[in-house]
C-alpha cells in the first residue's frame, strides 16, 4: 500500500486497506503512571459487530487524568479516551443500518444491548459475557478495558447499539460533549427526578457540574444554586442556568444554601466532584424527602453524618449514576443541541491537534489557563 | 360526676363526661431515663379537628425502648406509644365522616393532610405550621411530640386524615401491626420498588424485618434471603416468605448471600436493624443498579465503603423511609389482613393488660422469652 | 354598620363585619342558560376550616362559557369562576399558618387534604365525605358545587390545604394563570412524562394548549409542534416554546406532523381542545410506545381508531388530567413565574372591572378581538 | 445424508448437517385462510447473530387462531407459532455466552436489543433497520414476519438478546407459558401498576386473563374480581388468585363489580379479551384516578363512553401492552415458576405431538372439551 495511514485518515470515506498488516495510526497510550504518550499503533481490526471510526475530534476527561496519575489503573499500552466524534470508516459484516462515510458519535459508555443489565434498564452496568449479565461499570469500555478514542481510529463494539449519526449542520464541537459530560451531567438531574418548580443545588461547576446545572434548568427547576469558587466557572454556571452561585471559600456552602432557602433546603442536590465535603454538603442541604444525586467519582470511603441523614428516617434518596450511553441517548442529546436548548460550545476553552495531545494533557491535568474542556482534532 | 373515668373507659360508646375536669385515665409515661411508669393523667381534651379514641389494644415498639433508655429524648411526663387500636369516644366539632363508637386504628405517623410535605407525597415529613411545611420526621407525633397510645385514651390530631375504620370481622390483634411495623416493613419493599422476579435480601428479622420479608413476597419477589440468627425468628421469616435464611453467626452474611446468588447479588437489599454492619452488608450484596432500602434507625454516622459503592459509579440507589401513615394507608394494610394475604398474628407472642405494662416493658426491653411483639389490652 | 360592603371590599385588611347580616357583595351568578349576571349576594359566611378572600383579580375560563351555554349544568344562583387572586379577609377558627391581609391565590381545584383521593395522589378527584373518598372531579368546587371567584369575596374551603401566599414582587396578573390554565396546561406535559429530547405535539393553542406548550418546553422537549390556525395564537405558541406550528386549515394536522417527523411520530401528544378530531389526531401521530396526554373536556363519546391504536398492541398510554390544585402546586407554579422561566402575562389580552363582567363574558364567549384571557379586577 | 431430519431432531446435541441442502423438517404453515397444515420445509439456515433451536415443546395461541381464520394476515407458507421451548442446536458465528445443547426458551417477542425502541424501554415495538427504530409490534417476529415455533426447528434472531436458559429441574410444560401468556398476562398487572392493597378487576379468564389474575395477586392486590362465565375457567381463576368471580351471563358485569365494591370501583381494571364490551366495562368500573390496562387484541374501532371517561377529567389512564420479551424477562418469569410462586401447569389441558398439530388446531380453534392451552411435543 502506497497510501500512508496518516493520509488515509484525512480522506473521508477512504477505507483502511484491509490486508495491509502495517497500517498504523497515532494514539495516546498509557505508558506508565504519570505518562500518557502519543505512539504509533496498528489501526484496529474489527469483528462482525463492530465499526471502525476515523476520529475527527475528541477530548480529554477528568477520568483520563485519574488514569494518568495512576489513581485509576488501566493496562499499559492502552489507548485512552472515551469521547469520540468521527466518520464511519468500516462496518463489521453483521452490522446493518449504517453506511461508511457517515458522521457519528458514540457514547463514553458502549452497552452491548443484549446483557441482562441492558434489558433491565441499567445498561451502563453491562456485563455481557459474564455469568449474570451485570458488571459494575461494565459498559465503560473505551479507554478502560479496550482501546479508546484519543487516536486516529477507534473500534466501536456493538456498533448497532452505539453509533449515533450526527444531524446535518452540527459541528464536531457542538456534539463533542454528548458522549460523556452532557450525558453524565444531565443524568444528575434526570436521576434526581427534578420537577417543575424544584430548587436544586449543584455542588461544583467543573464540566460535569456545569452540565448538571444545564440539565436541571432543562427539566424545569426554578431555583438553581451552584457551588463554585472560580470566577470563570461561576460565570459559566450562570450562563447555563444557575440562578445563584455560592462560593465555598466564603463560608460553608451548605450553610449558605440553607440560608438562601430560608432553612427549607433543596429538593434535589447534585454532587459533581467526588469528595466527602461535597457529598456531605449535598446531604445537609436536602429537605426531608429530597434526593441526593451523586455524579462524582469517589476515591475513598464516604461518611454519612447521622444528623443530615435524619438517622435514616428522613425519606431521603441517594442515587448514583454512571454516564448513560447508547445511540438513542446520543440522539436525544444531539437533539438538545440542534434545538438550541443548551449550547455547550463555550466549554471548549482550548484546542489542540492529536499531535499535540501531550501538551493538552499537561494543560488540562494542571487546570491551567482557565481550561474547562479541550478539543483534540485530527 | 358519679361515673368514675376508669369505669367509663370500659363502657363502649360511653362518652367521657365533658365538663368534669377530674376525668382521669391511666397512661404509661416517660418518667426519666430507664423508667416508663403507669400514672394517672387527665383524659385528653380535644380540639375541633381531633378525635378522642378509647384504646382497646396497643403494643410496644423498639422505638419506645430507645426512649426508655434515653437514646431518643422525649419530654418527661409524655405518654409513650404510637400503635393504637380503639373506639371513637368523641369527635372534634369540625370533624365529619366518622361517628362515635366506630372501631378504628390510626397510623404511628399522623400527617396533617395539608402540609407541603403531604401535598408533595412525603407526608411522614409533615411540617404543618412550620415555615416551609417540611420537618424531619414531623409526622411522628404520638409518643414523640404529643401524648401517645399506651393509655386509656388517645387524642388523634387531624382526625379526618388519620382515623381508619377497622373492617368487620377483624380482631384487634389482627390489625395491631398496621399502624407501625407492617406499614414500615412493607414500605421497605415498596420504596425498594421490588418487582416480579426480584431477588431480595432482608437484613435482620425483628418485627420490622419480618414485615419487610412479607412485603417483598407480597410484591412478587421470587427469592427472598433473610439474615437472622435467632431460630424462632428464622422460623417466622420462612413462614412470612423467606426462601432462605442466612445466619450471621456462621460467617459474614454478605459473603453468604453473594455465594447463594452465585456472585450476582440481589436486586433489592432491605436494612431493618439500624447498624453499620447491616447497612454495609446490604450495600455489599447489591448488584450494580440495585437498591438499598433502609428502614433502620441509626445511632451514629454511617460509612459507605468505596468498593461496595463502586466509587459512586454503580447506578445504585439508597432510599430511606419513615413509616407511611394516614387513613388510606391503614385501609390498604387492613385490606391485606382481611384478604388473608399476610397473617401477622403470630408476631404477638405475649399479652398484658395496661395495668401490667411495666412488666411488658421489662420483658420486651430485655427481649426475654422469645418475645416478638406484645399486645397491651385495656 | 355604616361601612357599606362595597367600600369595605376596597380597604385592604378591613374585616367584613361579622354580625351584620346585611353585608352584601357583587357576584357574577348563573341565572339561566345564556345568562350570567352581576347580582348582589351576601358576603359568604365561613366555617372553622375556611378562609374568606377578598378577590382583587380573577378571570373567565372556557369552562365558564360551557356553564353559560348550559353545556355544563350548575345550580341557578351559583357564583361562577374558579381562578382567584386576592387578600385574606378572615380566617376560620381552626385555621393556622396564615394571617389576615396576606395576598394569596387558591387553585381552581381545592382538595380537602384528607380524602382517600388526596392520600392516594389524585387529589383532584377528592371525595371527602363520600363513602370511599373518591368522587369524579370532586376537587372542583369553586363555581361548580360552591360559590366561585367572580365576586368581591370568596369562601375558600380547607384553607390550610389551599391558600398559597403570593411571593413579593409578583403582580396579580403574573399569577392569574396559576390557579387553572397554567396548572392544567403544565400537567399535560407532566402526566405525559415529557423527557429531555422528546418530540411533542400539542393539539390546539387556546390558553390551555399554550400552557401545555410552555410546560413541554420547561420539561426539556426539544421539538414542539403546535397545531393552530389563528395567527395570533400561532405567534403566542412560538413565543412560549413551539418550534413549529401546523395549521389544520392547510391539511390534516396529523399527516403534517407525521411528515415533519419523517414518519416517526411524536413521543408525547397533548390534546387541548376536547374534540374527536384532536383526540384522534393526537393518537395518530404517536410513535409506538408514546403517550397521549388528554386535557380537553369532551362533550360526547370518543372513538379510538383501530389502526392508530395498533389494535391495542402499540404499548400506548392515554392519560387524562384534571387541573392539579392545592397550595404546594400553586407555590411551585408561582416559583416558575418568579424565576421568569415562563411569562404568561401576554395571555391577558383584555381587562375589565367586575362591574363590567357581563361585557367580558360577551367578548370572551364569542372569542372576539383576538381575546385569549381577560383580567377581571375589583 | 443417511440421517433423516426426523431422527436428528430426537438426538440431543446432534448438529444439523450444515452442507446438506436437503435437510428437512416438519412445520405447521399457513396454507390459506382456514388451513394451517403440517408440511415439510428446509431446516432454517442461520446468520451470525442467530441460533437454531430444536423445538421440544410448543403451544398454540389465540393469535394463531386469528391467523388461521384470516383475521390477521400473514404470508402463505409461513411457519406459525411463537412459544418455543427447545434445545440449542447451533449458534451463529457472532453469538457468545451460550452453548449448543442448552435447554432454552425464547419470548414470543424477540427484540433486537439495539433498536431505538429497545434503548427507550419499549422493546416490543422494535424497529431495528427502520429509519427511526420504532415499528408497531415490530418485536413480534415468530410466526408473523419470520418462520415460527410450530416446527421441528426454529431460527431465533438476535440470539444473545433472546435465548433464556431453562433452570435445572423445570419441565418443558412448566415454562411453556413464559414466552407469551405469562409475560402478557403479568404485564397487565405490571403496566397497570398494581399496588399492595389494590382492588383489581380482570375482564375474561382465558389463558391471558388467567395470567393477569395471577400477576395481580403476585403484585399484592388484595381483592381480585374476575369476570368469566365458563365454570372451569371460573375455577381456575380462583385457583390463580381471584377472590370473587362475576358471571357476565347473570347481569352486566360492570354493574356487578360496582355493587361488589359498594360503588367505589376498582383501582386497576385489566381487559383481557379484546372486545368493545370488555373495554367499556373495564372503564366503567374504574374509580377516579384508576388505570385501565388493556391486553386484548381488538378487531375494530373502540368507543369510549363519555360518562365512564368523566368527560376526560377523571385522571384516568389507559395503557396497552404487547407481550414483553427478551431473555431477562424470560429469566424472571422462569424464576417465578421455579420459586413456585405461580403454577401454570394446570392450564395445559391437552397434549399432542407435532404430527397431530392439525387436530390440536381443530380442538383449540373450536374451544372444545374445556381446552385452555395445548402442549405440542416433538
Amino acid at each position: 500500500m502506497s497510501l500512508a495511514p496518516e493520509r488515509a485518515s484525512r480522506l473521508p470515506g477512504t477505507a483502511v486497506p484491509r490486508r495491509c498488516q502495517v497500517a498504523k495510526m497515532k494514539a495516546a497510550v498509557f505508558a506508565e503512571v504519570g505518562r500518557i504518550v502519543l505512539e504509533d499503533k496498528p489501526v484496529p481490526d474489527i469483528g462482525p459487530l463492530d465499526a471502525l471510526i476515523r476520529i475527527t475530534t475528541t477530548t480529554i476527561c477528568g477520568t483520563d487524568v485519574h488514569i494518568l496519575k495512576g489513581e485509576y489503573p488501566v493496562a499499559r499500552g492502552l489507548t485512552i479516551g472515551h469521547e469520540p466524534v468521527g466518520i464511519i470508516e468500516k462496518l463489521g459484516s453483521a452490522v446493518s443500518g449504517f453506511r461508511e462515510g457517515q458522521r457519528v458519535i458514540a457514547g463514553a459508555i458502549t452497552p452491548s444491548g443484549h446483557s441482562a443489565a441492558c434489558l433491565c434498564g441499567c445498561s451502563s452496568q453491562d456485563g455481557a459475557g459474564t455469568r449474570h449479565g451485570f458488571k459494575p461499570m461494565g459498559g465503560w469500555r473505551f479507554g478502560n478495558t479496550i482501546d479508546g478514542a484519543q487516536a486516529e481510529y477507534l473500534r466501536v463494539p456493538d456498533a448497532m447499539t452505539n453509533l449515533a449519526p450526527v444531524p446535518d449542520g452540527l459541528s464536531d464541537e457542538q456534539v463533542l460533549m454528548c458522549p460523556d459530560i452532557m450525558s453524565t451531567g444531565f443524568s444528575g438531574a434526570e436521576r434526581g427526578e427534578v420537577r417543575i418548580g424544584d430548587t436544586v443545588a449543584v455542588f461544583a461547576q467543573g464540566p460535569i457540574g456545569l452540565c448538571a446545572t444545564a440539565g436541571a434548568k432543562l427539566m424545569g427547576a426554578t431555583r438553581i444554586i451552584a457551588v463554585e469558587s472560580i470566577p470563570a466557572r461561576q460565570e459559566m454556571a450562570r450562563r447555563l442556568g444557575a440562578d445563584e452561585v455560592v462560593d465555598f471559600t466564603e463560608g460553608d456552602p451548605a450553610e449558605q444554601i440553607l440560608e438562601l432557602t430560608g432553612g427549607r433546603g433543596v429538593d434535589v442536590a447534585i454532587e459533581a466532584l467526588g469528595r466527602q465535603e461535597t457529598f456531605e454538603g449535598a446531604l445537609r442541604v436536602l429537605r426531608p424527602g429530597g434526593t441526593l444525586s451523586s455524579l462524582g467519582v469517589y476515591s475513598g470511603d464516604l461518611r454519612i453524618p447521622l444528623g443530615a441523614f435524619a438517622a435514616g428516617l428522613g425519606d431521603h434518596k441517594i442515587v448514583t449514576t454512571l454516564c448513560p450511553g447508547g445511540k438513542e441517548r446520543m440522539r436525544r442529546l444531539m437533539e438538545v443541541v440542534a434545538a438550541e436548548r443548551v449550547d455547550l460550545r463555550p466549554l471548549v476553552t482550548h484546542r489542540f491537534t492529536l499531535d499535540d495531545i501531550e501538551a493538552a494533557y499537561d494543560l488540562f491535568a494542571h487546570q491551567r489557563d482557565g481550561v474547562l474542556k479541550v478539543a483534540i482534532r485530527n
